[in-house]
């Protein structure tokens, strides 16, 4: 959907609200967005003000020389609906109302609301929330949200929370993994999940989408264009209020009415869409998604240092669904031979203290490349230096999934995962994250293979 | 148990096996304990070398000058049962068996041990291994294992795999939580989990156990002596090989028989042993432990700046059993005049932008004093900087436990957590690993109130 470019990709933004006083948000988010490297024209907006932050500033957004994209608003909720009608006769392409006091604090709020939309109606102009955490997009240098997150990846975030969002962007960023794009959805009044989720559909950094919702406007369109992306990209999702409890708070949080979650959830099931039920599974199943190719099945090789963590593997897999066959018979022949007296030749195949030698993991892989399994699985489970330069190799080598776990191994354990997140090789904490991970990726592929194509609505044209 | 100090608190240490090959343990443990800043005597023993890591070394244990301690032993199998007697020539008083190729590797090994067990009985001699990663106890200095983790903390962790301890030690060295113990439990030709327990149970440094088991050598003592100790100090344990798949492994691993998981399981929630399922939850679980007072019940509320973080909270209490009643008439009165508008007066109780202000937390923490509720949950969702000194007051004047969850906060974050974290205040990365911590939290204050002296084995005084 090109409409939305002039907010993802915009050549000139306006903050209209932008402060001198670090502890407000318009300053933050003029701070962010210079901080994020925006290179575009930037206009700060402030009746008082002549500089901010060393930018020059205008009194008003007609005061302003060139053509604005995007309008960033971070004013008082009863200013909004006047600078919308600015907006729309600077000819402001799109805008983010970052203010709260709308609907979600009552009556007062749902008027203001109502007044945006008339505008929205005569202008054409497209509007992000408001009351909510804005947007980043790290391939467009434009962080107009918090915190400044600038690494670029394949992630794209679209949320009810922007702490949630946050959050993903945060571990995304310590993982140097990286953020396609951010987007606080706030109170809907324009854009909702449904014109986010085309627009990152499309959207070529965009390798999974993630999604945070407390409730969904129109489930039905939602489910079937759920369907439609996920054929080819993977969307995971967090549903806020699966509970009696946590749905109470959903409707103060963003009046969103929950609904049964057994029954939004069948349909998302059906429709491809990956549901976890919490921030780190959402982070993780990402992770996975945005890296590692479909298995084929549910089978998995656990090569590890550790016996105890491979264990620990064996027990999620049983709890997940997972299969862990016996090795084969060949397999066990061939490597017999080639391992050291105490390796345990089993599934999991424990190297013990043999694998502080990473090549053991790959000589491993070599020998087991008849094996009916649809994935691997190393786990590093000591200070194993050199681990990522072998794993960089197998993953060239091999066609199935590796799925990396590295635990227990202090600096040089970081050393390595900086190095294996760097070539786009996702690395997980524990066996137990690892294979909540796999469970995603196994559910998707197998949707992929048998039921992309079934249960299509009857309104929507397979494409 | 005066009998382990020689291990735990030795005055001298000889590493038999010390090598110049970076590439070995016999390395790696002597360089660990130099590097831990060990300030007893340390003796390398290598019949070859004449210094090694710049000490000097000796070609045996007998060539020695002065009374050994501790003999961390890194030779191969083979030569372990005369070494062993060389320890008794020469008065060593414990031992640490890192070397593998024992019972794990089948017949062979099996009969090396009968020849310590031999050694041991005449000699006594107590002897921690064979096959296993050593010990590290930062309280004195001295890590006898790896990775070198030096940071002196509450938490003391018993392992069936040096991977799961390493996991452990790593993340609370990360927090600046830090380590009293770690042993690795190995084959258990001598010491057990009973032994250590029974030591660590007086250990003043350990304020919370934790328990890597792949199986429990003798089911009913170790019940008692759980809990035993569980009425003055908590154990937490995983249990490796819960499932058909995992028992498999860990039949390979440590030769456990891992027994149906159902049975071992009631038993140890009957002695107030809190049980986990990951590694993760080990650690969060240890680490809530190891702090905060125990709740007088299971109800909570919960104060956030992030409404979606709020509403996961509350759906992970209704998932395990906790309580978010709703906020009384009283307090929600007293706050009303208090907070700005937008906040959300309720539980959660939602401060919306105004939480930017940690003062905000202390304010809603001082007005509900007199809510009916167990503990508090405040829920840091953006860079809120201050927040590390505003709860530190907090915790001290309020006697309910203040469970803490920062996210989304980037580098702020990161500091504000540093300060928790080193007046020991935990924080946990996200709501559902808070809820999943106040759980066994819970759990453990109710079985200390209701049930710590009752179910006491028959054979067990009560003390």
């Amino acid at each position: 959907m090109a409409s939305l470019d002039p907010m993802f990709y915009p050549r000139s933004v306006a903050v209209v609200g932008a402060s001198k006083d670090a502890t407000k948000l318009g300053h933050t988010v003029l701070a962010n967005i210079l901080g994020g490297g925006y290179k575009g024209e930037l206009y700060p907006i402030n009746p008082t003000a002549d500089s901010i932050l060393g930018l020059k500033t205008y009194p008003s957004l007609t005061a302003t020389e060139g053509p604005i994209d995007l309008a960033v608003i971070v004013t008082p909720a009863k200013t909004v609906p006047g600078i919308l009608q600015e907006c729309s006769k600077k000819r402001v392409r799109a805008c983010i109302v970052v203010s709260g006091g709308f609907r979600e604090v009552g009556v007062e709020g749902e008027q203001l609301e109502e007044q945006l939309r008339e505008v929205l109606k005569a202008s054409g102009l497209r509007l992000l929330g408001p009351n909510c955490q804005g947007m980043n997009n790290p391939h467009a240098n434009l962080c107009a949200s918090w915190p400044l997150i600038k690494t670029k990846g394949p992630i794209a975030i679209v949320s009810h929370s922007g702490t949630v969002g946050g959050a993903v962007q945060c571990w995304a960023d310590d993982d140097g993994i990286g953020v396609s794009k951010f987007v606080g959805l706030g109170n809907r009044v324009d854009l909702n999940e449904l014109d986010l989720l085309e627009f990152l559909g499309e959207d070529e950094t965009a390798r999974v989408v993630v999604l945070y919702l407390e409730g969904v406007a129109k489930g039905r369109e939602f489910i079937e264009l759920a369907q439609k992306i996920s054929r080819s990209k993977p969307i995971v999702m967090l549903k806020g209020g699966r509970t009696e409890s946590g749905a109470k708070a959903a409707m103060s949080h963003t009046r969103s009415l929950a609904g049964r979650y057994a029954v939004l959830q069948a349909a998302l099931k059906r429709s491809g869409v990956v549901l976890v039920d919490s921030i780190e599974a959402l982070y993780d199943a990402s992770k996975i998604l945005s890296f590692l190719t479909l298995p084929e099945g549910r089978r998995i090789l656990i090569i590890t240092n550790s016996g105890g963590a491979g264990i620990l593997a064996a027990d999620c897999c049983e709890d997940y669904g997972l299969k862990v066959p016996p090795l084969s018979e060949t397999s066990a022949q061939r490597l017999k031979g080639k391992l050291p007296g105490p390796c345990i030749i089993a599934n999991p195949l424990d190297l013990t203290s043999a694998g502080f030698d990473p090549e053991m993991y790959a000589l491993c892989v070599k020998e087991t490349a008849t094996e009916p399994v649809d994935m691997y699985m190393t786990i590093f489970g000591d200070p194993i230096k050199g681990a990522a330069q072998v794993v960089k190799r197998l993953v060239k080598e091999t066609q199935k999934p590796i799925v990396v776990t590295y635990l227990g191994g202090a600096d040089v354990e970081k050393e390595e995962k900086a190095k294996m997140h760097a070539a786009g090789i996702p690395v997980f904490p524990s066996p137990e994250r690892a294979i909540r991970a796999v469970r995603a990726l196994a559910e998707y592929a197998e949707w992929r293979r048998f039921k992309a194509d079934r249960y299509l609505g009857s309104t929507a044209s397979p494409s």
